[in-house]
Parts: C-alpha cells; sequence; structure tokens
C-alpha cells in the first residue's frame, strides 16, 4: 500500500491567503451589494506598462510563424533577458554577478519554495518572526521543522527571529547558528528595511558560520532612502554565502504573467561543490522554463520605455502608501513601513486579536487587509495593509478605516 | 555549516537533453557549415494555430487595461479553463472527471517531477524501461531510489519493467510489488501504445495491491486506433488508483508557452486522506498559477476552429511519422512506434550502441536523434526519431539516413 507524506499532515490550517480567500468570498457571497475593497494580498491593480504590452503582442506575432517561433527555451532562461538582468540590476549597482548565475523562472514563489530542495533534509532553518509563510510551509512538507506546537505556533526545529516594534522589525543575529536563513528585505509582511551596514552584519555571520542566506528581494523596487541595499551582493562576501531572488510581479505587476529569477554565484560551495550546479540540475530536470513570450516581456522591463514607465507605476504604488501611512497615523493608528516598501504594518486598536481585527474591518468597513498573526506569532496583535490597490480604492478604504469608533 | 542534499550528488551525468544539446552545439560550432537537422528532442516546429494567436493577442490587450488586467490567477487555474478541459477531455470520452479535480500547471514535466512530493519517502517506485528520465530523476533527487549501479545502470529501489521487441514495448505486471507504477503511454520513448483492455489490467492491478498509478497521457493527440484509451479514466475504477498527467506541448504545439495540467479524482486515498487535498495543499503553497494570458490560449485550443486547426497541425506530424516508419523499413530498419504516437523507435544497425549510433548520426549526415540508452538500460541498441520536424527537413533527415552505407 501506498504511503503519504506525512509532512503534509502536520501543516496547521491552510495557506493564509487561501483561508482569506474564502472568509471574503463567504462575506461576499452573504452581502453582494457590499463594495469590498482589497488591500490584503499583495496583488496589484495597474495594468501591464505599454512597454511590456508592446512586447508581448510582438512575440506572440513570433509564435504564430515558423521561422520566428519558440518550443523549448534554454533550461535557464533566454541569453537577452539573463543578460539585461545581469546589466540592469547587477552592474549598474556595481554587484558583480555574470548572466549564467542568473536562473529565471516562473516567479519568487516557486523558486523560495523549491530552493531548500537542494539542501539535506538535516540543515536548521532561521526565519523571521513575523514570516512570508512560504519559506517555512515548504521545509514543513520537506521534513526539515519538527513538529508544530499549537500553543506558541511554531515549529520545534525552526529558529526564530523576532521582528518587533522593539528591534525596528530588523531581526537580532540569532543565538543558536543556523544552516539557513532566509532574509526578505525590503521585508514582507512589516515593510522594514535593512541599511547596507546591517546588511553586511549578517553576510559577515554567514560567512563566519557557514551558513547560507537566502535573501528575498523581491520588493528592491520600492526602496526610496539611499542606504538601502537593492540586491545582498553590495555587499562584501556576499557570493561566499548569498542566494538571492526576485520577481517581476512587484516592480513591473506580473503578478499574473509569471517571472522571477534567483541568482546562485559560483563561489557559493559546500567543501568543493558549487550550488550553482545543483540548481542547474533542478531547473534541467524539473522545470521547462518560462514562456518565451514571457522572457520577452520582461526584456521590456528594462527597455528605455520600460523603466520609464515602471518608475511611474511604482510611484503610483507609494503614493498609496504614503497615503496610507499618513492617514491612519493621523488617526492614532501605530504604523510602521511604506517608506521602503508598499507594505504598511499597524498596530491593531484596543488590543484586538490580528483575526479579530481582519473579521472587524471585513464586516464593519469592508475593507480586507492580512492578519500579523497569519505570519508568525509575533506577527499577533499587527495588520497588514498593501499599497497595491487602485488610488481611489486605497483612499476609500482608508477614510473608512479612520471613520471606525471602537 | 550548512549541508547539501546529497541525493544529487548520486545523479549519474547531467540530465539526457542536456547533454544531447552539449554535444550538438560542439559539433556545430566545429562545423558552422554543416545543416543539422534535429529529430532528437521532442520539440515541435509548426506555429502555434491561429485561433491560439488570437487568443493571445486578446489577452494581452485585457492586460493592458486596469479594468481587465488580470493578477495572481486562482491557485488551481481558472474556472474557464478546467470547464473547458473537463468537457472536451473526459465528459465527451465517457470519463467522469469534473472541473475541480483538474489542477492547471506550467507543464507535464513540473508536474511529472513534483508529483512524488505528496508520497512519503519510502514507497517503491515501479517505471518503465526505457523512460522518460524525470521520472526517475526526481525520484533520485528526493531520496526514494537507493543506490546506483553503473554497470547495470539502475538503482537498487526502482523497479524497472522492460519493455522489449520481445513484449510489443508493453511492460509486464512486476513481480515485487510497487507502491508508485508510472505509466506513459502513448510511450515515449518508444512510441508504443495499449489497448483499453491491457490497460484496465494495470488499473486492476493497481486496485489489488493499493497502488497508485501516475499515468502520463501527454501524447494521446497522437493516438490513431480506436481501442487505444485517450484517458486513464476511460477505465473502472481508475478513479480509486490513477493520477492522470496531460500537457499542451505536443497537442497544441506548446513547448514554448507552458501549459499542462494533472487531474487527481476525490477517491484517490490513502486510509482517510485524499490525494486531492495534498496537491492542493501544494499547488497553494509552491506555485502561483499560469499566467493568465497562457490559460486563455488554452481554452482556445478547445475553441470549435482551435479544435480543427490542431487536428491539421497533429495530422501533419503524424504524416512524418509515417514517412520516417516506412522510409526507415524499407530501407531495412526494424522499426515501432509511429502509429498512435510522434516517435520512431528503431533498433541500431550493425550491433552499434545507441550513442554510438548518435554519434555516427551526427556526424556524417548531420541528423540528431536520441539514443535508446539515454532512456534506461533496455532501450540500448535503440534509438529515437521525432516526428515535429518540419515535412521537409523529415523527408530529407530519412533520405540521408537511408543513404548510410555501414
Amino acid at each position: 500500500m501506498f504511503k503519504l507524506n506525512e509532512n503534509y499532515l502536520k501543516l496547521p490550517g491552510s495557506y493564509l491567503f487561501s483561508t482569506i480567500g474564502k472568509k471574503v468570498s463567504a462575506y461576499s457571497a452573504a452581502h453582494p451589494d457590499k463594495k469590498i475593497i482589497r488591500l490584503g494580498i499583495g496583488d496589484v491593480t495597474q495594468p501591464l506598462a505599454p512597454a511590456i504590452i508592446e512586447a508581448l503582442h510582438r512575440a506572440v506575432d513570433e509564435m504564430g510563424h515558423a521561422e520566428t517561433f519558440h518550443g523549448y527555451a534554454p533550461d535557464l532562461g533566454y541569453d537577452f533577458l539573463r543578460n539585461a538582468i545581469a546589466e540592469n540590476d547587477y552592474k549598474a549597482r556595481g554587484c558583480d554577478i555574470s548572466p549564467d548565475e542568473i536562473f529565471v523562472s516562473d516567479g519568487a514563489k516557486c523558486d523560495s519554495s523549491n530552493i531548500q530542495e537542494i539542501f539535506g533534509l538535516d540543515n536548521k532553518i532561521a526565519v523571521c518572526d513575523p514570516v512570508y509563510p512560504v519559506y517555512v510551509d515548504s521545509n514543513v512538507m520537506a521534513g526539515r521543522t519538527g513538529t508544530y506546537d499549537r500553543n506558541t505556533e511554531t515549529w520545534s526545529d525552526v529558529i526564530y527571529m523576532p521582528c518587533t516594534a522593539a528591534n525596528g522589525f530588523a531581526p537580532e543575529l540569532p543565538k543558536e547558528t543556523p544552516d539557513l536563513i532566509y532574509l526578505c528585505f525590503p521585508n514582507n509582511p512589516t515593510g522594514a528595511a535593512v541599511t547596507k551596514e546591517q546588511l553586511q552584519e549578517w553576510v559577515d555571520y554567514a560567512n563566519k558560520n557557514g551558513s547560507v542566506i537566502i535573501y528575498d528581494a523581491a520588493y528592491e523596487a520600492y526602496i526610496s532612502e539611499a542606504d538601502v541595499p537593492h540586491s545582498i551582493y553590495e555587499c562584501q562576501g556576499a557570493r561566499e554565502c548569498a542566494i538571492e531572488l526576485r520577481s517581476f510581479s512587484k516592480n513591473a505587476g506580473f503578478t499574473g504573467v509569471r517571472l522571477g529569477f534567483t541568482v546562485i554565484p559560483k563561489e557559493l560551495k559546500c567543501g568543493e561543490v558549487a550550488l550553482h550546479g545543483l540548481w542547474a540540475r533542478r531547473h534541467g530536470t524539473k522545470y521547462n522554463g518560462a514562456p518565451y513570450i514571457v522572457q520577452r516581456a520582461g526584456e521590456a522591463v528594462y527597455s528605455e520605455a520600460g523603466k520609464e514607465q515602471l518608475k511611474e507605476q511604482v510611484a503610483y504604488y507609494m503614493n498609496n502608501a504614503s497615503y496610507i501611512y499618513n492617514g491612519l497615523k493621523e488617526a492614532g493608528f501605530t504604523v510602521s513601513g511604506g517608506v521602503n516598501a508598499p507594505y504598511i504594518w499597524l498596530q491593531t486598536p484596543k488590543g484586538m486579536t490580528s483575526w479579530e481585527f481582519f473579521d472587524y474591518l471585513l464586516e464593519n468597513v469592508n475593507v480586507v487587509g492580512t492578519p500579523g498573526s497569519g505570519f508568525g506569532p509575533s506577527g499577533e496583535g499587527y495588520f497588514r495593509l498593501t499599497a497595491f490597490g487602485s488610488y481611489e480604492n486605497t483612499v476609500e478604504a482608508v477614510d473608512r478605516i479612520k471613520g471606525i469608533r471602537l
């Protein structure tokens, strides 16, 4: 008789955003007349920029003629895209990353959940608390996290690094040494950023202790302050210890287009074995490349017109972020984030739990956010709002929240 | 110090098609004047059908306007596509599969390598020999296959089911009972098919022994004979024991577009736990949906115009298959496949090994095929040619092969 992967059965509840989706659907079905504003899941709302639409149409036309048709893509991505990434995201920022260290994929969610596969099951992971749930859940599924304690909502074999108001939502170096350290800056969900100096401490720590940093830089396009690094490779020694994950979802609105990439420098080794080769083998065996038309759309992100248009798109969302941040602050909420990130992290009022506040907002003012506790125990008492709505909806949502009388 | 997934280091050599790609590149670089014809990797060459191109353009236009923009797709696929699949691929063939048992993905390669994840590491797999390498390699990476013997080119904990001329390239029921049985019909690489009666035996065997069949039906569009089933769900009892993998790569030329799906019926359970829920959890946690525009392209495959155009496309490739089959047979080769599949499986002449014949053809007539031994030990002495080239190239390749004097 066949056997299940029992690790799946250890997962508590369902994936956070599925749960939110179901709650909203149920409320919506019961109250079809209510206009719900969703500032919960980090999904964008602005259309793709014209330069990207043009590139997509051109690539679609190519697919309609035998001479320009494209079948299977190269395992690791087309050179035209890998070159554009290396040039614009790395060389232009003084980072030494070559095109063949870039692995094109269908998004950072897949990469951040798959990357653990190339490591042994006996590695200990460290995560920020609160944290994007995928890092932990993918390790649970692999059997790397021990047992779950329903009271503390933590796993026995995971090192949690609390990110709280006390430390400015930037974790301290852990007491117990982890093998794999997941970091995400600018942070999801707190919206916090770290300076280059702070990040350098992590790189030094990893190199000293033989740890690998899995650095999720999906939100780098939202950085507005000069001393905040866009890539971990701005730090000395990162090529020896860091993997970087990037996404086109937030800087170019590709949540429904699906494109991302992972960088693994060739110096990153365990003994003589380069992780680069292992990830290449995984890509070659278990993945078949991002669609040609999508890779062409990715290339257009780096065109002159694309850059110009996307700068405006990011500015549009950051204007929303300021509106939320300032509006809620004026109304007496305790808020953070929103300066280098499209997320605003607010303390729930009157000691409500995160889910109580979620239900309260959904039912009373029809605004959907994300309960902080869904990201980990230190997220309890917090709530995430995203700046990815339309400006009109963002203004209306903030006005509605300002109007609540608890 | 972090630790690697040591299972990766057990993998012998690189992924088959990467090796072929490198050999061909090297030859090509050394002989830039030679016109190489590639009938190796199963990549299509015909452009996307007009109905699909139109659907893609329409969807791209939608992505360019806020009112019709699509962000994150539903975890398991858009209803419009899942409904079209259920209606056309299942209901129309008398199979009882509902839309919510269909999981849309970016292709059968990913699904066939990821599906093992929801099973425990203590399951024993059975595969045909020769076999599509991904089934075995993904299980090697997970640590389910034991040790590799370089002499026999087999894994200690894998049950191999030889497919040879003696059994018409259809495996016999294994003596040792497997937990997971990978079957692919019409078969890659041999091009062999099984009748509904033969497949029913496998379903009965799996239900009797508590095994799960992972049925790869990526080539079902090429079936020409009436008694060959298009889906395993045409068999009685398959809802209790079978997962089916499907692809849009070969029936619609989506190798560079990336779309596929997996079917898991709700009755398929281990004790009280439905595999459907586990796979849904995996999709929700580790995947973010196929691109909207690609799912719209998939929908167009089932439109009246799409069906008509793709029938012609499949006929075009099957005409190539006949040409290869008949041409090589006339020239004295021993050939099979090519009737219900786009692959022709030929015996290498004069006792050459598969790789010797590969090198011989590449160097002497500049034709690329796939060495049978790359698919497993019973593939030694065989060679795979695909019908996915253009008609002109196919004719030229066959004429070149006919001209060799060994």
